[in-house]
């Protein structure tokens, strides 16, 4: 590890550096005169890095050496998360699909049995839904879950689910195939570790500004719990325009496939917030290297309770896994299609 | 209120929209001839508002009219928010300091008693800490708490603390004074609830790149609950540039406090990052309007696990009360001090 | 047009409004009762609504009716821009690949034979370099000019080079065959006026952290001068995270082609900022639906004064045009190769 | 200097660094083992920097170590900037007031007289106004200089007035007493050296989305070519939210005093966007240590032509002046005000 002080330390602040490193098993040797510029020879283990970024006198870890953390990719082979029918990474592509919320029964049937056909392996949908406005509908709850149960018990398709309270982890559990955790609980750390407790696989989408590191972090905070099946998934980042909804950060796409061993989807409904803008944001982040989609897909967008305007009807989501499908062939990778589709295709 | 719908909608859509008004109480009356521009003349409730920003159909609130929400200052005089001694609000301005982790019982009272002779009539520090690597310090807990109500208890200041989960909010609140909801638990809305319930002051957070709006919904979540006892917290937003940790959003404090009743803090030290700059951004928030401060405060700032390059010495932060109550005297404004020091001063 | 105007406006403020609009030849109506909502009716011109924004007195422009400026799509088709043998838009997708800056007269001449033989049909390279400090390399200017001249002269390939100065317009415009008008030159009004005077096509970049709109207003300086020959260039806008250099804004891009009958291609390598992201980028930016693609590249990036970290070797510069090959087919559009290579591919 | 090189380089590149650094007479030590942290230790020339961060081999450059700019604090004390009786900087205060644009020559004497009896020593008015559209008002150009000088000649305020093209450099600064650099021109280079080839004091605002880097090496640009009468002016940076027109970034003024030599003002008026914010954003520029204040005032904000809602009545203004006077003293530094109202305060 190569650590960098600050300037002009007293020695007292120095020898709590040193003491640190001691404990933990280092060599110490300062590079130069200044006693700016600290070598540690020594075991390396994915903690002893905030060890040092918390102590006060140590300005930047400047390289971390052996102290890798889980997440990184480090010469290891795609990690694969499988759910259901659904495999993410490792050269599988998936796509997941359905409404925003769940609001009705037989139209959650309807939607699951319409996407699984076109392609998709896995059913989206919210029963706890996070809002910003406490007047807002927040979902059906357990309503919500059982009408999830029962649209896969009729088509055979997974399910999707966001979980937002530790305490609801083994109820949404007892349904979901996948717990998603949406942007604004990231940072809820006693979520994370929550389903990081459980072996279940987790959707983990980015914060609304969370920088790349902090969403690794987030990913890093499940698998020390020893959960790994982990899907990233980028979902827009808040800019300054309010022309997409978020900017879709294709560039972290491309630099998570290169930095980390777990797969990256994206959400292009988020991103984009309007269902025309859909099509191509979701190419865009396929042709950057995504391992996979999650589209809000509704056959009426004018009849849901929220975030309408983005979803797309189920002929354009068509379109969309057709698109799949070509730009994953590029790169010799393939889409994982729903059973009786893949006979079709 | 005055709803513009989307353009050229399907008579059926259109018709959602009026059936709806209609239920709430609503007499409705298109002032065009596209059919965009509806004015809605009736009740007026807080949690209509969302029912019609929830449809597709309607493309925005243009006018909430009546509908007002609890935060909204609509001619009312400022909240005035009681913990212990301090006084948020209504031309009172307190002060809150104390370390970012609670980590040693004994330099917990000295650093109370120490910023309690100084003005400060809260203290503040983690037991549990809010951090973005789970290999990082995580705060004492339940040690932690202890060592809070010692201090409490031996020099009579008040105990701010965070509660980072929904499922500790008893326990917290059994020692805390003022529960503190940090800016990555500001969309954390179960745990928003959760306080609510309680008749307890809260300390609310903005969230790193929240807007005011966002926010003020946030608070909104805990008034929903009958919780009134709500302070703000502005802490500085992300930006693009590092020089600073964060931008104090300055013009948020002086637009909240025209646009709610609820009293609002600043916190210079995260926004700064930098305890050199810690004492100008106390000084520009509370010239701003802000109705108080929350300051990190250490007396030997090499000592601390976490955030310590911005914490600032006792010293400092006396020069920083000195500040206040210059600057509340602008404004016919007077900052609560402690009480052995009200007499002094 | 539909105006709305502040709240509660004293009369001699409505009848400025009032009297603007019969000036221009508008009949006026209010729409509602409290005369917020003003609906004209009349001729629509494009120089129509800044006059109305301009306006204290008016808050927005609802719906600009008629007064479409000349950058608006409108139901038009495509404008193709042709520079040399390059095409961009309508169904023509062309490639632009050099070094930063030209820097060594044989040198160039080496990357353009090389580009043009791997498919690029314009040749990049700065001579006037904007750059952040005064003591950093800004180009070798004239000398710069004449080593284009000269590539051009050798190799068949076109001239894209920056202008930066509205002095230099002449002498650049007399070797470049399109005119680059950089990110920080975007707001240069003066500089937008001279290239809008000339008929020489302009490749205007997309300022740092400008909305899609400023962008196209910047298009509209150059097209309201008469020169309708502007390629737009996303190139990635600022954000709060530094994982890559600029955020590469696909949804914009995707907006752009729905909103503008201009051409729209994409700088993957100032986006990105290191050469191993270039390729995920450029691909990402063509399926969002960009026209074309201008791209950094040199044989030896060690040897460069500039941005040398970003530059992609002439091997993977191949392969990014392969993708875009592969890529415009998807859409039915073809990649303009030079003219040696479209017998050959 | 001390540099960071990049992993793993060829011998080749490890050379042309170190050719280089004796070329401008440094001597070289590595201080690591594999060759990544390079010390210099020689002349040290504020145009060194760069010409080691132009090239791709250097990853970063640590330290500086004595190669100062000639913005930096470094020790040395206030520039003090005169422009007529205004004086900014070495702890004199200076208020600069006026309406956005020229308009009428009379309404201009009006303004003048009444901002000057207030306590303002200088007059902003733009006569060329850098606008998003071509087709909104740009300004009287020629006729509003002869306004302005009209205004001079008048009531004896000093002028402050745009260039926005460096061609006009001439004639602008035959009138104007301080040239202003607006925030779409900070990367303007051509321009930055023009007005550094005069001697007359320039107002530089920070760009919309600038570092504050970016920000002092525009500063830079005109110190390089003599002329050190800089002040710099933080007008807000765009962020996320538009409940303010921009964020006034008081970290950043703060910062500034600390960094360079040259004094800061802020522009209140810009920031907020509305006129009910700008007395408190100025009252915060200044308490973050602001020498001064640059504010949009007008009698009758329904009469202008742009930014009209963010005016100021001079009602307004006067109680600003005495924010500014009760600020400076916190710090025992005064406001310098016009001379008849020197007597009179």
């Amino acid at each position: 590890m190569l650590l960098r002080l600050q300037k002009g330390l007293p020695d007292d602040q120095i020898e709590t550096v040193l003491a640190l490193a001691r404990d933990l098993g280092y060599r110490t040797r300062f590079l130069d005169d200044r006693a700016e510029i600290l070598n540690l020879e020594g075991p390396g283990r994915p903690d002893h890095r905030p060890r040092f970024e918390d102590l006060c006198a140590v300005k930047a870890v400047l390289d971390a050496g052996e102290a890798r953390e889980r997440h990184e990719r480090d010469g290891r082979a795609d990690t694969v998360v499988r759910v259901g029918e659904a495999r993410f990474g490792g050269g599988f592509v998936s796509v997941i699909a359905g409404p925003c919320a769940v609001e009705d029964a037989d139209r959650l049937v309807e939607i699951a049995r319409d996407v699984r056909a076109r392609g998709a392996t896995l059913l989206r949908g919210g029963a706890w839904k996070p809002r910003t406005s406490p007047y807002s509908f927040q979902g059906l709850k357990e309503e919500g879950l059982e009408m999830l149960a029962h649209a896969r018990a009729e088509t055979g398709i997974g399910i999707v689910t966001e979980v937002l309270d530790p305490r609801d982890v083994a109820r949404v559990g007892a349904v979901a195939d996948m717990f998603q955790i949406g942007a604004r609980s990231m940072t809820n750390t006693p979520l994370l570790i929550e389903v990081g407790r459980t072996r279940k696989p987790v959707l983990l989408k980015r914060g609304i500004q969370s920088s790349v590191r902090e969403f690794l972090l987030a990913a890093e905070f499940i698998l020390a719990q020893g959960n790994t099946q982990i899907v990233l998934c980028e979902r827009g980042v808040r800019g300054t325009d309010n022309t997409t909804r978020n900017l879709l950060d294709v560039g972290a796409v491309a630099h998570l496939k290169l930095a980390t061993h777990l797969p990256v989807i994206v959400d292009p409904s988020h991103a984009a917030g309007r269902s025309e803008l859909v099509r191509p944001l979701a190419r865009a982040g396929l042709a950057a290297g995504a391992d996979g989609l999650i589209v809000e897909v509704h056959p009426d967008p004018g009849e849901v309770h929220s975030d309408g305007s983005q979803a797309v009807s189920p002929a354009m989501f068509g379109a969309i896994v057709e698109d799949a499908v070509a730009l994953a062939a590029l790169d010799e990778r393939r889409v994982v299609l729903a059973q009786p589709l893949r006979a079709a295709l």
